[in-house]
């Protein structure tokens, strides 16, 4: 181990998009363990869209904001290095949410044993840790697709929106979706299997196109982004479609909060429904999903991409870069090596 | 019966408000019943917000528009002086879908043979017809109250929200709505047994008002009004809270769409359900729940009011009144005698 632990800390509040200011890489004394807690080393930090609105003051978000010179909040993959949890051996690699650091103690209740075994070591950050959850239970549970239906999912090309499109597939339903860059909408059809997709940068009349590529309307809306793409599927609902609000990335930013024409009339001529849920509200499910989500990554049913940074000192870069729709897949940072 | 009927026919579409231009009385023979048919001589005429829609060129609405001339879309409850169904006699007293005119043919499966023992014919058009079954399945199976719970309504003191308020109480919720006078808010309080209730064309925050009046925060929310009343909810609104939008009627009558702000990151944030309904949704549930209604009507649990204007040729003052909340409860047009 180092002398000492390095952290990313937030320096100031951002003003819409983050800058790079508004962190700063500290360095402080390598925590030991109290009782019931482990030590774990950060092999690779999770950056997600989240993370943004617990760098508000007010509190916007679901739970409460990162607090001035505090360690940002984010899931970490991880080598137990010390442990005072009778489940966790030294040398035993967890997930749990440790922070944007190198070093950090957390209650091992709280942290998840990987087995490696099972698929690398990254994907408990991925696809088999919390946006393959997000994917599964925000399109299975909350929208109850039904084979041959149209699931249109808008940031398709990111780490949940290209899991929810597979698994539609799956599913027996058509998916289509809506990504920021050619590069995006040929993987996501030609690596990922999706019916059809668009670029949003390059489109002008998105109701246009989603009617396009939806020539039987749309049944399932996975929302990531909001905004004008999520206005631009209302008018191709069909009666009694299913939406489900997982992100709204193109608000999360703004300096003004956006105004955008009155949708809720819309709910009644089509008969919709609207749920918002985060991947905690099925936590008892969590397991049960994990492992039917390990059998189709193993079974080649889903793929998944990941766009690594490497050092911890980049985390700022590889969020913001995130944000503006940089990754590809899932977007981590490599902060130290597996072994 | 009158050598002729009168009818009143959609003379130009409305831009905005109705005004009485938009609508003609015309003379027409009394059509004669074909087989199946019976013909109705109208008593009471219902005018209710959907019909706005109806009245549109483009199909905004659940249903075709009106045609230019055509005679406007309409419930009515009436007499039978002709019958050629066999579950139908001359003399029954009959509720159907008959349009704002004086005499009618539908076929006889379309309507409903109304129990005279039960309640006063014109509740076959009000509590005891669409208006209270759209309460009924629109508070207890899209919202799902329980006991306990705060229930807010917009359009508290109308047709439906005076329904939905006393149908919470039953339920054991806490009852608080908006209207759009001290006379209505005094009575949805007094009359109906609200626990609160204010005024909004007499308030500036909408928002800290609703505070004050649900200090646990509102679970269930009635929507029969949308636009700045609507928005003022969500900062209220409690994890796991239920929306259901019934009507809109702040926005049908805007001659341009209404921007306002994006409500939908707080459906993440608070795990908001919405979803929109029409009472034909429940169909096959309607003799049940009318039974209910009717049990709580004859049992003192439910109250109603009857806002009732004379004479078809008064029904396009009687509707564009309603739109702009001049009614208290249901408003209906008496076109004849009921004997």
């Amino acid at each position: 181990m180092p002398a000492l632990n390095r952290q990313i800390v937030l320096a100031s509040r951002p003003d819409g998009y983050p800058i790079e200011s508004n962190f700063e890489l500290v360095e402080n004394p390598i925590p030991d363990p109290a009782e019931g807690e482990i030590l774990v080393r950060t092999i690779y930090l999770s950056v997600d869209p989240y993370m943004r609105g617990r760098m508000n003051a007010s509190q916007k978000s679901y739970a409460p904001p990162v607090g001035n010179r505090e360690v940002i909040t984010g899931g970490v993959v991880g080598e137990i290095v010390k442990s005072k949890h009778d489940q966790f051996q030294v040398g035993d690699i967890a997930q749990c949410q440790l922070g944007w650091q190198a070093y950090g103690t957390v209650a091992g209740e709280t942290a998840r044993k990987i087995d490696l075994d099972q698929a690398p070591i990254s994907t408990s950050l991925g696809i088999l840790g919390m946006p393959g959850l997000t994917a599964y239970f925000g399109l299975l549970d909350v929208c109850e697709p039904q084979a041959g239906e149209t699931v249109f999912i808008s940031g398709a090309a990111g780490a949940v929106g290209s899991l929810v499109g597979q698994i539609a597939k799956i599913k027996g339903c058509r998916a289509v979706g809506s990504a920021g860059t050619d590069q995006k909408v040929e993987h996501v059809v030609s690596d990922l299997g999706f019916d059809a997709a668009y670029n949003y940068k390059a489109t002008s009349d998105y109701v246009a196109k989603i009617a396009e590529l939806c020539s039987e309307g749309v049944d399932v809306y996975f929302d990531n982004v909001g905004g004008k793409q999520t206005d631009s599927v209302f008018p191709n609902f069909n009666i009694g479609a299913r939406i489900s609000i997982c992100g709204q990335i193109s608000q999360y930013n703004r300096k003004q909060p956006e105004l955008g024409p009155r949708l809720f009339f819309n709910f009644i001529t089509k008969r919709l429904r609207m749920r918002g849920f985060l991947v905690f509200d099925f936590v008892d499910r969590h397991p049960q999903a994990l492992a039917e989500m390990t059998k189709w990554l193993n079974t080649g049913k889903l793929q998944y991409r990941e766009t690594i940074t490497n050092g911890l000192e980049n985390a700022p870069t590889a969020f913001i870069s995130m944000l503006k729709g940089g990754n590809l897949g899932k977007q981590l940072v490599k902060v130290s090596d597996e072994i």
